[in-house]
């Protein structure tokens, strides 16, 4: 007897509203803090804030949805201090929709940095605090003072309960590359095991103002992927996302989408965890992704790339000299002073002398270009025209 | 025969329109890039960008007048590239009254750094890049790649020129505090003789866009700085700075600017060059100081301090523990979302994440904090209520 409670979402729903033949889909994923239409891009505010960016900023960017990270805020603030503070949408000020996720990733990220190319968020040695991962959970050290903590199941439920997002995950073992098939399917197990109690433990808490996701684990191996995509159907999620090990290269990538497509629950909203290249959206949506999420456009900004439709990099360096004397902004199709006011030239000096407002600049910038695209991404499955889209955004 | 030319500023002007016995008074200063209200404060904008804040969030927290420096500025980017770029206020995106500073306070600092505390906006070892002072000018080297650069009189007007600030300042030597009276004086002559070859070199590419301030110096000597009070009222400066060694504490520095009133001249606006906590404008403005500038506000900001109306030490360390979990906002009378709605213990958070964000909000509100200050001043003036007011401000 499968040991998992039954779980209403009464405050939400998600609608498909349009679909291809290829797979693509329009949707209207419904939270207790509005509607957004899918395709859509979850932007990454880690540590309780978009790096650089006021709620009010991402707003006039178009944003429609953002995310906090559980592991972070656990640490510090703490989830406790954040509902006493009304929880993470009064703590931030952000009033739209908000997921957290479950924390995992990052505490096994940092026992096992080969799978993802970095921890998000952090600048810790790889490797040094994840102290042990048993049936319970998973025992680490604070990356701020060194003490124990314990992340599992119920632990998750009970502090992405206290953050208050909207979407929440459960937590699962996002397991590295390189590890045995035998390892992937025994991880992928407890993590199965880890979503029946996710469940179970959400539930006991459930006033309907949280929608819960299960994982879709299994690594790089077809069997395993649509096992797990059958059990995370087979339970009262509301929501599906695809995590794990994603494979080494692109094609692996999109391999493993479509193997879990046709177990995955055909009426849930479907997340691809911490991945969103412009390229990937495109490539993904026709597997039925309903929303990403990267720190991407955030990260680069603040290294001085901004994103560019129409570049077959997808962006472009203001580091790089020949912006030195340019006058021309980012993209003034953007109605924002971001994209619109400021010179490469004068992008270009701020990052040379180190002054904040590149930063925010670009950021802004960034959220702005992957929102545009997903609104043309909604308009061109809208008229079939996602190929031609392609073309426009990545040229070859 | 003093050899100077004759100068005239027909797009500027300043009117004193109300005047206090005790000294104060309320001007309206013309630029051709708009009109402030005195007494009035200048935010620095050190390598043409406010730290952390863009324009368009100057204007938002209610900003009328910014600066930038000519010696970082001729650094990097150089001034030619900024005049190519249309000059500062289009490539800063900043279409208000705006000051440049001659760059001679940076290249003086960097030899003397006993005077003032710091040397604005740069990091390195002080005292080992000013190679040698001559009556021609200054020999220093780059803090950036160690080239040789030379600032006078001339390249100083002509930087100023191409990087096109409404109000703009001579070239001064800026003598440290420990210095003989002797030394003083024969610095204080030379920055005369400056004074009329800055004059002679704005005269000849003087195109009515820029007005030009000539600056008291003459150290902690009564003698010499009503020498050179007169000496600037004595030549066709659009304004007055006063600036130089002030002394080694207050009532030196409010005694400097009793002897340099009665002899500068009275119907020309006078700024006073670096000087600007909450409680010098109470203790200046009785002087007839028209605009301060300084860097303390945007400073502090990034260091967790946020300016308060009402405490004696005129600011609160949000780093502070009694901060963690409080609920208010820093200050919900001044209507920026900065001030009024994220409540400290988010900022708190923000400050012991390292988060960008916390430099954004908390400069945006010192800035409109100060802003908030000189309105209140200037209509403290109007009805003769300043004591009252600095009593508001600065409790004992």
């Amino acid at each position: 007897m499968p040991s998992y409670p039954h779980i209403d979402y009464p405050n939400f729903s998600f609608e498909v509203t349009h679909q291809l033949k290829s797979g693509a889909r329009l949707g209207r994923l419904t939270t207790p803090h509005g509607i957004i239409e899918t395709p859509n891009y979850i932007f990454c505010g880690t540590k309780a804030s978009i790096k650089s960016l006021s709620p009010v900023q991402m707003r006039e960017a178009k944003t429609d949805i953002i995310l906090a990270n559980a592991y972070h805020l656990m640490i510090q603030p703490g989830a406790d201090l954040i509902h006493e503070m009304g929880g993470l949408h009064n703590f931030m000020q952000w009033d739209g929709p908000m997921l957290t996720d479950s924390g995992g990733f990052q505490v096994f990220s940092m026992g096992n940095p080969s799978c993802i190319d970095e921890i998000k968020g952090t600048n810790r040695k790889k490797g040094d605090s994840l102290l042990k991962i048993t049936e319970e959970g998973a025992e680490f050290r604070s990356y701020l003072d060194g003490r124990k903590l314990m992340l599992n199941p119920e632990i998750s439920m009970d502090i992405q309960r206290k953050l208050g997002a909207d979407l929440i995950v459960q937590m699962d073992e996002c397991t590295p590359y390189q590890v045995t098939k035998e390892y992937t399917a025994k991880s992928m197990e407890m993590s199965m095991r880890w979503g029946d109690r996710s469940l179970t433990a959400f539930e006991k808490a459930h006033d309907g103002k949280q929608g819960l996701y299960g994982v879709v684990q299994g690594g790089v191996y077809e069997d395993l992927r649509t096992q797990s995509a059958a059990y995370v159907a087979s339970r009262p999620f509301f929501g599906t996302a695809i995590g794990g090990c994603l494979g080494g290269d692109d094609e692996e990538m999109y391999g493993i989408l479509e193997w879990c497509r046709p177990y995955s629950h055909p009426n849930r909203p479907v997340h691809f965890l911490g991945i969103g290249r412009i390229k990937d959206v495109f490539k993904s949506v026709p597997y039925g992704i309903d929303t990403f999420d990267c720190v991407m456009p955030t990260r680069i900004a603040r290294h001085g790339h901004a994103l560019m439709k129409g570049v077959s990099s997808e962006k472009i360096n203001l580091l790089n000299a020949k912006y030195k004397n340019d006058p021309e902004p980012l993209d003034p199709s953007l109605d924002i002073p971001a994209s619109r006011d400021y010179s490469k030239a004068y992008l270009h000096h701020l990052f040379k002398a180190g002054e904040l407002l590149a930063y925010q600049i670009v950021t802004q910038h960034n959220v702005a270009v992957i929102n545009k695209l997903m609104r043309e991404v909604r308009d061109a499955i809208k008229h079939d025209t996602l190929n031609q889209l392609e073309k426009e955004w990545i040229p070859d």
